[in-house]
C-alpha cells in the first residue's frame, strides 16, 4: 500500500502509516476458522486444547499433567529504525532490537499464565552478506541472549536463512517463537474470573515498545533533523524510540511465587488502550489514574498533533502490560512489580456495563466495537 | 551476495547459486555458543534441557512427566517459484507451498522422537496488499490446514504481519513454528542408541522439496522455456518443483503405535546425502541401494550437469528422511511406511569405521569433515 505524503503540518494517523487492517483481515478470519477446525485433532493423541485461548495471545493445550503454551511473534518494522540510525550514527542497535523480539514473543506468552521455557531465533536475512556485519551480529546475538537471562528462558536453537528476492537487501526479518507451560494447572489465565470489582494494574512501557513505528517513522521523515532531533530531554528521537521493550516475565513468575494468579492479562501493543477490553466478556473497563507517558511517546503524540483518542486508541502511552487481579491483590500485585525493577501503578478498575474502556482523566471512551481482534 | 552468471553450457553448481554458507557460519557459531550458555535458566524453574538435543534438529526440554520438543523453520525461497509460476499459468501454488512450509517444521521435529501438537504459521508479507489476492490466500489457508490434517496438528495461530521496506513488494516470508512433546520419555530418539547393525530405511521424497531452491531458479533462468519446459514426463519444470513436500509425521507416529523407536532419524534437507552423517558419532553410513530420484531432481542433475557426488551432497535425490533402525526392525518399519502411503526401502547399514557416507552403488562417498552443521 503506497499512503499519500502529508502535508508538513497535518496531523499524522496512523491510517496514513501505510499499514490496512481491512486487507489483512479477511484472511485473518478465513485462517482462524481453518485453525480452530483443527483443533480435535489433539483428541487423537489424547490431549485436548483449551478451546478459550483461541483468539487470545497464546495457545494452550492441555497435555495432562500441564498445559502448553506456544506462540510465534514478530518484531515488525522497528530494524528499519536501526538500520537509519545504524547509518546516522556508526553505532548497531540491535542488542535493543534483538530484545524487542523477544519481548514481542514474551510478553504475550505470559498472559496467559505461562512460564516461557524456551524462545527460537527466526532471523531471515536479505542476503548471505548481511551476517558479514560483524558488530551487528555480535550485538543481535548478545541482546538476544541477555533477553534471554532476564526471562530465564533457554534460547533452543532458531533459523537464520538468507532470502535474497524475498527479504529486501540489506535488511532482516526478525521474529520469535516461545514455549511455555502452565504448571500448575491453576496459574492458566485466560480471564474466566475476570469480573466487576477487579483492580487494574499497569505495568510500565520502556518506550514506544515495538508498535507503531510505521507511524514513527512516517514523523521522521518529515522533521528537518529526522531521528536525530533531540526529543527535548536530550536524547535523539531515534535512540529513543530504539529503547528496547521492557520484559514482564519477571514480574508474572515474581507474581506467581506469591501467589497470586492474575484473573486476566493483556500485553498492550498494537490498538493501544483498546487492547484492554481483549477479553469477550461485556464489561467497563474505567483508568482512574493515567501514568506517565514517556518522553518518545509524548513527543510523538505532540509533533503527530495526535488528540488522546488517537493517541491512547494506538499506542501504549506509558502502559506497556495490564494485569486485572482481586481487588485485595491489587497494592501487593504493584509492590512485587517494584520489586523487580518494573514500575506499576493501580490504574483502574473492571465494573458492571457495557463492554468499552473509559480513561476518565482524558474523557476519552472506547466502545466494544472498536477493537475487532477476532 | 551477486553471483556470476555462468555460460549458458557450464555445469551449475549450487555455490554459484547465490546462498554463501562462510558468511553466515561465524554467525551461526557465535549464536549456538550464546544459545547453549541459556540451557542452564531452565533448572531455576525446576526443568532441565536434554543436552543431546543442542544441534540437533529440534530442541528438547525434560519437564518431568514429558519431553517439550520445539523449532522455528522457515520455507526458503520456494515461493518465488510460485511466484513464477502464478504470473505464467494464472493459477495459484500457495497450497502446496503451504505444505511445503509446515513440512519443514515437522520433518525436522519428529526427528528427535517427538509427536508434533501444535503449528504457529508466520506469514509476512511486503505489504498489506499481498492479502488481497483472494485466491493465493485461499490457496495458502486451505493448504496450511490440509497439511495440518495430515499430520494430526493443531493449528494454533500465528503472525500475518505486513513488512513493506523489509519483505519485498509482492513477496512474502513462509515460516512455521511447531511444538511437540515426546511421550512416553522412552520415545527419544537422540541417537544414543545408534550403532553398529542398524538398518537405514529411507522414506521416499515426492521432489524436490524446499532445498536446492537457489539453484533449482538458476537452471530455470538459463532454459529458453524456463519454468515452462517439459522435463520429459510431461510435467512442466516448474509444476514438478512445487510438488508438495512429503509429510513424514504419520509414519513415525506410526512407528510409536507398532512399538518402533528409532536409534536415529534425520531429516535429508539441504546438504543431501551428507546429512545421513548429521549425528556426532563416528560411524560410517553405507548405502547399498539407491532409490529413485524423481524425475525433477534426474532433470535437474542432467540439466545442471552435476556429477553424482554434486548431486547426492546437495539435495535429497529420492531419500526425504531416513531412519537408523534395529536390523530385525527394518523390514517392519517398511511396511509401516508403506501402510501409511509413503513409499520407503531398507537402504543401507551402519558400520564401524571413519565417519563418512559411503553410496557403494555410485561409487561415492563423503568424508566425515565434508559435513559441518555445528
Amino acid at each position: 500500500m503506497s499512503s499519500p505524503t502529508p502535508a508538513p503540518n497535518a496531523p499524522l494517523t496512523y491510517d496514513q502509516a501505510g499499514v490496512d487492517y481491512d486487507l489483512i483481515d479477511p484472511l485473518k478470519i478465513a485462517a482462524q476458522r481453518a485453525a480452530a477446525a483443527t483443533g480435535a485433532h489433539l483428541g487423537g493423541h489424547g490431549f485436548a486444547e483449551v478451546p478459550g485461548s483461541r483468539g487470545e495471545s497464546a495457545y494452550v493445550v492441555d497435555v495432562g499433567p500441564l498445559y502448553l503454551a506456544s506462540i510465534v511473534e514478530c518484531l515488525g518494522t522497528k530494524t528499519l529504525v536501526a538500520d537509519e540510525m545504524a547509518r546516522l550514527t556508526g553505532r548497531s542497535y540491535y542488542g535493543a532490537i534483538a530484545q524487542d523480539t523477544i519481548a514481542m514473543a514474551v510478553n504475550d506468552l505470559i498472559t496467559v499464565g505461562a512460564t516461557p521455557l524456551v524462545v527460537q531465533a527466526y532471523w531471515a536475512a536479505g542476503g548471505s552478506d548481511w551476517f558479514n556485519d560483524a558488530q551487528r551480529s555480535q550485538a543481535l546475538v548478545e541482546g538476544w541472549k541477555a533477553a534471554c537471562d532476564v526471562c530465564r528462558v533457554s534460547w533452543g536453537g532458531g533459523e537464520t536463512p538468507a532470502l535474497a528476492g524475498i527479504v529486501a537487501d540489506g535488511r532482516v526479518d526478525l521474529a520469535a517463537s516461545c514455549t511455555g507451560i502452565v504448571s500448575p494447572k491453576s496459574r492458566l489465565s485466560l480471564g474466566d474470573r475476570l469480573d466487576v470489582g477487579d483492580a487494574i494494574v499497569f505495568l510500565a512501557a520502556s518506550g514506544i515498545h515495538a508498535n507503531g513505528l510505521s507511524l514513527a517513522r512516517k514523523l521522521a521523515e518529515r522533521m528537518p533533523q529526522g531521528y536525530l532531533t533531540d526529543i527535548g530531554n536530550g536524547q535523539t528521537y531515534g535512540e529513543a524510540l530504539l529503547a528496547p521493550t521492557a520484559l514482564y516475565s519477571p514480574v508474572t513468575e515474581a507474581l506467581a511465587a506469591e501467589g497470586i494468579v492474575p484473573h486476566y492479562s493483556a500485553n498492550v501493543t498494537g490498538h493501544g488502550w483498546r487492547k484492554l477490553m481483549r477479553h469477550t466478556k461485556a464489561l467497563t473497563y474505567r483508568i482512574a489514574a493515567v501514568p506517565p507517558k514517556t518522553a518518545v511517546l509524548d513527543f510523538i503524540q505532540r509533533e503527530c498533533r495526535l488528540d488522546d483518542r488517537e493517541a491512547y486508541g494506538t499506542l501504549n502511552m506509558g502502559a506497556g502490560f495490564a494485569l486485572y487481579v482481586a481487588a485485595s491483590d491489587a497494592g501487593r500485585t504493584v509492590e512485587i512489580a517494584r520489586a523487580q525493577g518494573v514500575e506499576a501503578w493501580v490504574a483502574g478498575r473492571v465494573e458492571a456495563g457495557p463492554k468499552r474502556v473509559v480513561i476518565e482523566p482524558l474523557n476519552v471512551e472506547f466502545a466494544g466495537d472498536e477493537l475487532q481482534l477476532r
